[in-house]
C-alpha cells in the first residue's frame, strides 16, 4: 500500500531529504551499506540534504563530526538535532533565560550557544531541560529534582529509550525523565524530539520549504514516521534499524515509501519507474 | 476522633513500640526534642523497642551507627529496615540468587550477608534491586536498565521521593525506580518498605508478637499509617516531620493516636488517663 502522494510522486523528486541517523544511515559503530553513496548522489543531484536527529548528547558541531568520521559529506549546517532544537526553542520562548541541566556537555554548549544562561549551582531556574546525560552523578540528579520541584519548566529533549552502541545498548533520555518523573510526579511541559512535531517544524523553517518539499527517511514507525505525519511530510521507512517486516505489517501507522535500505535511494535519482514498496 | 481500639488502650500498655526515623526520631541532622528520653523510659519500662525505616542505603549496623551518634540507645539489633527487609524476602523466595544492584554499598552489604550473588559484571541475574543509589553513574544506571529488559525480577527497597537533609532535600528511591520504568516501561514487581505490608510483616516475625501487641509510630499518613494499617497493627502519628494538622483534618488516612511529638510518649509509661489526640 502506498499513498495517494506516493503514488504519484516519485522518490527522487524532493526538494530536499531529511535524514535519521541511527538505524538509517549507521549501524552501531559503522555506516549502513550504500549510505554514503546515497548522501553523495542527492548532493550531485542539487538536492538539500539535512540531518534530523534526536540525539540528545552531542552538539551540531560533534554530531556532523562523527558523521564524518564515518565518511559522510556532511558539514555542522546540515545538521538539525534536538539539542539544537531545545536550544531554539528556550531561547524563542524565553530569550536569556536561566537553565538548569541533566544532560550532556553537547546539550549545555548549544544553550550557552543560544544565548541561555545555564546554571549549575542551585540557583533558581526558568527551565528545567532534561536528556541523556553519560556523566550523571547522584548531586546532578538532585539539582534537577530541586528545579523541578521549584516549578521550573520541564522540557525533555527527547524520550528515547535506547541508545544502540556497539558494546551493547544505552539509556537514553526517557530514563532521565523518567528520574525527574518518579522524584517529582511531573511529566515533561514540553518534548521537543521525535515523535514531537517540534523538531521537524524548526528545521522546515531553516530549510524554508513547504513540508511536502522535503522527505523523511528513518528506521522508527513510532518516531520517524509519526513526527513526519505530524507535519504533513511524506516519509521513507528503510529496513535497517528497529522496524521488521512483521512489526511494519501489524502496524497502525504506515509510511508512504517502504526501501530495504537508504542506499536504495540512488536508484530513484535517475529517471526511473514509480516506487514500489520492495521487501515483501 | 480516637479509634475504638485507642479508645479502650493505654498508649503505655503496648509490647512492642516501632519506630519510623525521619521525621519521627530525628528531623534532618538532630534528634527531636524528647525522642532520646522516650526510647530510654520505653526501655525502662521493659518494652521492646525496634526502628523500622524505609532507608535503603545505610546496612542494619549503619543505621544503628547513625543513630547513637545522635545519642538512642540503639544496637543493631534493634533496626529494622528496608534495606534488610529486601535481603530477607529475596533470600527466602530463592536462596543464593544472583542480583544486580541499582543502590549504595550498605544495600549491597546487607544481600551478601543474606547469602545472596552481587554481580556487576553483566552476568546474567534473577533479580533487580533498586533503592537510592548516592554514587550512580551512567555505567551502573546501563547495568541496571538490560538486567530489567532481560526480565529479572524488579524488586524496589521503597518508593520514597524524598530524603531531607541539613543540606537540603536529595532523591530517594524513587528516582530510581522512575528510571528504571522510564527506560524499559516496567514498574517493579515487588516493593518492601513502607506502605507495603513486606516490611512490617518480617518485623513481626522477627519480634514473634500479633500485630495488636505493637504500636508503631510514624510521622507519615501515606507511609507510616497506611504500612499499619496494612498489618492490622495500631499506630501512632507524630506532627514534627511530613503531616500537619490541616493535611491530617482533610485526610481519608487516621492514626489510631496522635501526639506532637514523640517526647510526650514518657507521660503514658506511668499510671495515666486515657490518651486523647492533643494539638487540636
Amino acid at each position: 500500500m502506498t499513498s495517494a502522494l506516493s503514488a504519484q510522486r516519485s522518490l527522487g523528486d524532493y526538494q530536499a531529504y531529511l535524514f535519521d541517523v541511527d538505524g538509517t544511515l549507521i549501524y552501531p559503530g559503522r555506516p549502513i551499506e550504500g549510505a554514503i553513496e546515497a548522501v553523495l548522489a542527492l548532493k550531485r543531484a542539487s538536492k538539500r540534504t539535512l540531518i534530523v536527529t534526536n540525539n540528545s548528547t552531542l552538539s551540531r558541531a560533534g554530531m556532523a563530526a562523527k558523521l564524518r568520521s564515518f565518511g559522510f559529506p556532511i558539514q555542522e549546517s546540515d545538521v538539525g538535532t534536538a539539542v539544537v532544537a531545545t536550544a531554539v526553542f528556550i531561547a524563542q520562548e524565553c530569550p536569556g533565560a536561566r537553565v538548569q541541566v541533566l544532560g550532556s556537555q553537547g546539550l549545555r554548549d548549544e544553550l550557552r550557544r543560544a544565548g541561555l544562561e545555564v546554571r549549575d549551582d542551585g540557583a533558581p531556574v526558568d527551565y528545567l531541560v532534561v536528556g541523556c546525560d553519560p556523566e550523571v552523578t547522584y548531586e546532578r540528579l538532585a539539582r534537577a529534582m530541586r528545579a523541578a520541584l521549584a516549578g521550573a519548566r520541564f522540557i525533555a529533549v527527547n524520550q528515547d529509550r535506547l541508545i544502540y552502541d556497539p558494546q551493547g545498548s544505552y539509556p537514553g533520555s526517557a530514563m532521565f525523565v523518567g528520574a525527574i518523573r518518579g522524584a517529582t510526579g511531573r511529566e515533561p511541559d514540553v518534548v521537543i524530539g521525535k515523535p514531537s512535531s517540534l523538531l521537524l517544524q524548526e528545521v522546515l523553517v531553516l530549510l524554508g520549504l513547504p513540508a511536502s518539499e522535503c522527505l523523511f527517511i528513518g528506521d522508527s514507525l513510532t518516531t520517524d514516521v509519526l513526527a513526519a505525519r505530524a507535519v504533513g511530510m511524506p516519509c521513507l521507512l528503510v529496513m535497517t534499524g528497529v522496524t521488521d517486516h512483521a512489526t511494519l505489517r501489524a502496524s497502525d501507522v504506515q509510511p508512504d515509501y517502504v526501501l530495504e535500505s537508504v542506499g536504495e535511494l540512488v536508484e530513484y535519482l535517475e529517471p526511473a519507474p514509480l516506487p514500489r514498496r520492495s521487501g515483501h
